[in-house]
């Protein structure tokens, strides 16, 4: 079935948005509009307005760039976090990804993307003069570089590093080593190689 | 990553509304909602709008119960259209589909949905009655019965034969037979002994 002859203007234009969509093909996106319009109203003006909502009232904190409500997020508001600790990641879902872990107390700084210049991406299109800034205003024990471990994240890694040297700030990156649930014999060289240079003393859990 | 923690409420409302779509899980439904998040304020609008616009303003046919953006579809508007031929069909994707071959100048009966008592959809859930009706009014020469060839299409088919047998109507079904690319080795034996039977005489394409 292809989509040559809509019967309606309306139906045609919310598949042709669905299908705007990255990953939704035209039948997905019909499917999904036949979906909504077996709805109610009400709920399908509330789909609506949350995207519209969403767009034009969404804040990137004016402190960590992360996603926000407000102009200062939560996790920057927090009196509670501590203040001399900043997380250096990549986006948005990064820092969902660490606060799911509920181990982290510190801040966030969200790079907004990684140097790559094969995608175009310099250290002038990221979040680095204001994570600079930070750092020489003071008040910054440690800074965490928790960048994807690809050779794009150990480009930017090594760059914030010689920009950041300079202060008295100490910077420290993730823990390499084999995941929970890893079998040695499928885990590669280097990352097998780092697990042991890098062993804990043996405590039981 | 889970999604326990948002530091945003419009991010995770539109996250769950994407995610109550049929097939779209929390991670497919935050990938497109951040797309969303990258487009620029005017295309997202335009977006949400298109959906709340299609459920507000969309028409049912009141003749055929073909989606419309008027009273009466574009379909059974048309004056060109042979008003003594009924294509009785499931849904509206159908219709698109018949549609779609430029083959067909008779008008439609949307039926939404076909007798399947697993599934609790009774007769009188379809629009039959108001197929009888039109029927009984006169000027209807031909039912084409345009039903899936399953079970429950065979008994929705067999239901609507024992409503309108009473009527001067020819109730016709679409020709059963091996598909164009199909090859005959790998043809279900009702198929293939159903074109047999009908065959017709040969003529060069």
């Amino acid at each position: 079935m292809s989509f040559t002859e809509f019967s309606s203007k309306l139906l045609e234009n919310a598949v042709n948005e669905f299908a705007s969509l990255p990953g939704i093909g035209r039948k997905t996106a019909f499917r999904l509009v036949m979906n909504l319009l077996r709805k109610d109203s009400e709920e399908v003006r509330k789909f609506g307005e949350s995207i519209i909502k969403l767009r034009r009232e969404i804040h990137y904190c004016k402190i960590c760039n992360n996603i926000s409500d407000t102009e200062i997020c939560t996790i920057c508001n927090d009196e509670k976090r501590d203040r001399t600790l900043i997380c250096v990641v990549e986006n948005i879902q990064d820092v969902m990804a660490i606060e799911n872990t509920r181990q982290y107390k510190g801040l966030y700084h969200v790079l907004g993307g990684i140097i790559s210049p094969i995608d175009g991406v310099g250290p002038s299109d990221l979040k680095i003069d204001s994570l600079e800034e930070k750092v020489n205003g003071g008040g910054i024990k440690e800074i965490i570089l928790a960048l994807s471990t690809t050779m794009e994240g150990d480009t930017t890694n090594y760059y914030i590093y010689k920009r950041l040297n300079k202060y008295n700030v100490f910077l420290s990156t993730l823990a390499r080593g084999i995941a929970i649930g890893d079998e040695l014999e499928y885990t590669d060289e280097i990352t097998l190689g780092k697990a042991i240079n890098n062993r804990n003393p043996y405590h039981q859990c």
